[in-house]
This record gives C-alpha cells, structure tokens and sequence, in this order.
C-alpha cells in the first residue's frame, strides 16, 4: 500500500493560531499510511490577479506542494462568522492561473475551531461552496468542529481534548479511505 | 437636509477591477445629498490578529475613514464562489480590535460584478452573512448584481450598461433613504 | 406609546416542537408594549404555485395575520442542516401570490433551538437569505440561538434555562427598538 | 457492464415544473448504461417528526426507491432565494428516521432551473450544505443552472435550449463516472 501525501492549509498567521493546533494534532493522529505537510502561508500577499502568472516565491512553493498532494487538508479559523482572509487569500493564490489550479479534483479534509460556540462551522459551509467551483472532493463525516477552543489547549498550544482528537483522527481514516477510492491508490 | 457620507470599499487590487468601475459609476449616479469616497485597500497586509492593536498607517486610515462614514458601499468581486481574499481582508481589518469595529451599527449597500453569468451573488450573501456578527444593516433591493461585466464596460473601465446603471441609482437612493431612517439623520 | 404586534412563525409541527417552546417563553417575557400571537402552521398542504391564487383557508388566515402584524418573530427547528420544510412552507406560503407578500418591508426577529451543538444557526442564515428577496429586515444582536436543547427545557416544554431566557429578553428589546425605528412607530 | 439506477427528485408540485421538464430531459440525454426513474412527491403531506415512524404510502414507496437506486438526481426550483418547500419535504422525509436515510452514501446530481437571472445557483448550494448532514457526495461539474427558463421551454415543456441540454448530458456523464468510482461498480 503505498502512503497518502496531505498537504495541511492552515487559517491564520498568528503565532498561536488554534488551526496551527489542529493541523499539529492531526499530523499526531495521522493513521500510519499518512503523512501530513503543513503550509507556511505567512509570507504572501493579498492576492492580485494582476500578479497571477509571476506569484512571489512562497506562494509559488505552496502551489507546487499542493499540486504535489493526493488530498488536502484545510484548518479553519472564523473571523466574522466567514472564512479568515488568510485562508481565503491561500486558497484564491493556490486556484490561479486558471486552468492550472493546485486544487482540481483532490479530496479534502475540513477542521475548524474557534472560541466561541459554533467552532467555525459557518466558514466551513463557505469553504464547501468554493470547493464546488474548485472542483475538489470534501469529506461530509465526522466534521471536526471544536467550539470554545480556549479550554481544549494547554499552554504550549497542544490539543489535549478527548473527544476533539477522537473526532480529527476519524476524520482522517475517512480522509485516507475516499482518497484511495476517489483517485484508485491501492 | 445634511449630506451622507458613504465609504465605498472595493474588492480587488486589480488596476482595472470591475469592482471599482463599479464604485466610479456610484459616484457619478450618486444623489445630490450623498458623497462617496473609495476606500484605498492596495497596501493592506493579510490580517494577522497578532498585529491588530498596532495595525500599519494604510489600515489605520481605513480603519479611522470607515468609522466617520454614515454607511458603507460594497464593490464586490467573487473569487472561486465566494468574497475575494482582498475584500474580506479589508472586512476583517476594519472590524478589529473588537469591540471597536468601524462597521458596528452601519447601514450598508452592495453590488457585485463578475465576468461569469451568476455576476458575484454567491459573494453578496457570504458579505451579509459577516454582517451578522458585525451588527451591519443592508438593505435588500434593488441587488445590484452584473453579470457578464467585460461586455458591460468601456476600454476606460467605465460602466456603459444602461440597466446596471439604473440599479445602482435605484440601490443609492435607497441606501440614502434607508441610512436616514435608521440613524435618524433628519 | 402604541403597542406592536408581533406574529410568531414556529418551524415544526411537533406537539412539543423546541420551536414552540421558544415563542411561548418570547410571549412571556416580552416587554410590555409588545404583544406576540402564534401562527398556527399544522394545516398547512405543501406549497403548490398552481394553488396560489386560492390558499385554503389556514393559509389564508395566516397570510392575513402576517400582513397585520408590525414585525415577525421566526422560530426555527433544524432539519438536515437547513430550514425545516414546514418553515420553508409557511415562508413561502406567505409570500405568495407575488406581490403581495405578507413579508414585505417587515422587520423580523428570529430564534432557534435544536439537540445538537449548533442550536440552528445554520438555518437561521440561509431564513437571512430568503429574507432579502422577501425585503425583510431582520435583527442582528443578540442572536437567539439554543443548543442542546433537551437539556434546557423542562417536562412541560417551558425553557428553563436562565441564558437563554436572558438571550430571548434582550432580542425582544432590540426588535422592539429596530421595529419603531424603521416603521416610524411613535 | 452494469446498469445505473438514478432517482429523479423535483421540486415543485406544479403541473408543468420546470424541474420536471429539466428531469423529463435528463431522461432523454442519459448515457445508455443509465436508467432514471422520476419521484412523485405530489401526496406527500407536510414532515411532522411526530409521524417518521409511520409514513403515508406514497412516503414509504418513496424512501423506498430512494434507497434502491445508486445514486440521486435532483432538480430544483428557487422559491424566494432558497430550496422549496416541496423539494425540502421530500429530503427531510427521505432521511427519516434516523439512521435508515435514504441518502446515506449516496452520490448525487443536481440541476435547477428559474425564470430569474441566477437560474436556481442559490438553492443548489442550500441542498449542498444539507448534503454534508446527509452524507451524501454530489459532483461538482458542470452545475446545471438554467436560467431564464421562461425562454428555454417549448410549449410541452419540452427543454429546447441546446446549451443546457449540453450541460444536462454532460452533467450524467460525470454523474455516472463518479457513481462507478466512489460505488466500485465496474
């Protein structure tokens, strides 16, 4: 069986950002066959189409390492009940020039958190519909939705709920089972 | 009768964005008591939370324009189904610090251009979602929604469609009337 | 001062629907210039376009009661992550035959509930959504919103729990408020 | 090879739906290896929880082909920015009770038609979010959206316009092709 190569895309430039969080308790979890790369997305600017076909360095890396991946996996921060603009802004970078777009067909994994009580769910839902344009292929079960996020961290930034890191690690044997039956890896 | 201050905030770095063609027309079909300055995004970075206590002069002026202003016009353009990153930088931008948000209690207009045939809908109501949380009051008609917008504009970028003329006129004068009645402007 | 009048949608059809339960704890903890009726939805056919012209009578009685009233006070179940069909139904139902929607240039308060984690809220905006072809005005602040929700009422389907009554207080004052301001109620 | 068996959902009850002309001429553009059988949703009353254990006859027969088929095509009508009343009852009771859905795994198609400029866009994305309760898979390309509708039926109801035939013909070849793969149906 040969391994499954994710590419993580974290929501936030902060230090501390609970997606970084997520993505780090997911590499932890990652079934044996998975191997998970997280995004340094802190070097770009806000994308303009202007630039499309000559992007600056680190975008252009990103968009090869996503192109390279059999699937992705997007961590969620909600700012303004939306997507955050550094996702957006990672997933807009990562879509262009069209047609060569880094996300056509892959299947993708979806987490979220935030400190309040509805853990990013409404900037999952909006991500989904960009995906239909994006032609990508999200997973629907179980969703990682991890509401007050504050008290399921320690101090070093490490995912220590129970039922959060049981909810990322099915979500990634579900992630490893459509990959291999979407793209027909063995 | 005193006049209404409007902040238009556009949704791409484009040169010739159809989003600021858009806001150029406003300006022109605007009514007599209303003045619509177009906010200046281009040298926004992505917003990182880390950084919202001491943002950069450009967001700070943004920031100090949007907060003066009686209600605020959107000039949408829609990235992969959904706001552009530029746009929701902007948004996120001039919401923080909490609870300070420049758009809190505003009144708000909306148009959207797009070269496709939906012309940037599907960005409107993920705006309006936002606004939710940012306690923003849109008005709801005449939508000011251009689909097929390189067939709508001249070589100078300006909006020449006749019926996207008369919405846009339509969706001010009820932005005006609406701005007056919620904040009892006299 | 005159007194408003409120005409409250529930979503369910259940005898002890949540959404019930919500509009019985709004009419009591209503401010005492706001008076709030309950629309009986349970003889409601479905939607039929052909039928538009001739509602059968509950439909017609509700039309009615929606058209007299000041604002209107949405009660959601969530059903497969959307609006209950007998929600959409009496939406659309009272839309109907254009234009002479019940709905139009009405403010609009909306709560809801539901057993699991997200109490509704995916619901609440896509009701948002349908309300901005209808020319509704809804509120924003504070959203109504309940969560596991077999836990917060009793055995007689009365809300018990403390935060939430305090959530429906406060957006029954704003919608009070909203609803003077925007109508021009003295 | 074997046959698919697809599910035809419409949305409307009215005699000459749009959504059913679109599922009329699916009928005819389907590959050879497909079989598409139309629902008949006209009895169904409106979903009352109270009831899911009991359904009425043309219910239960309804859920019953629903679970038979591979996948499922539906075919919607916009009814004020959001999914009918009648396409919205029938997905709630297809699900019910839970967890014998109907729709659990199902892969999916979906085409809408309106009589407005966004041709039923705004539903589609509706259903889809309630797809990731459901657990369903629905393709992404192309969408079928065909607007002003109006102009693009025959007299019998017949589909006339060739573009959209096109984009219904390609729709089921891609709807086909990904049952095959996510089913392993050889």
């Amino acid at each position: 069986m040969s391994d499954l190569e994710i590419f993580g895309v974290p929501g936030s430039l902060r230090k501390n950002a609970y997606s970084l969080g997520l993505l780090r308790a997911a590499q932890e979890l990652a079934p044996k066959d998975m191997h998970i790369e997280v995004a340094d997305i802190r070097a770009f600017p806000v994308f303009n189409q202007d630039d499309e076909d000559h992007p600056p360095e680190p975008v252009r890396v990103f968009q090869e390492k996503a192109r390279a991946a059999h699937a992705i996996l997007f961590s969620l921060n909600e700012h303004n009940y939306g997507l955050s603009a550094a996702e957006k802004n990672a997933l807009d970078w990562g879509s262009r020039p069209y047609p060569k777009s880094a996300w056509n067909g892959k299947p993708a994994g979806i987490m979220s958190a935030s400190i309040g009580m509805i853990g990013g769910a409404r900037a999952q839902y909006e991500l989904r519909q960009s995906m239909v344009f994006l032609n990508m292929f999200p997973i629907n079960r179980p969703e990682v939705i991890v509401p007050f996020a504050a008290q399921k961290f320690d101090a070093n930034g490490r995912l220590t709920d129970e039922t959060s890191r049981k909810f990322i690690s099915d979500h990634l044997t579900e992630l490893a089972r459509f990959t291999r039956v979407l793209l027909r890896i063995p």
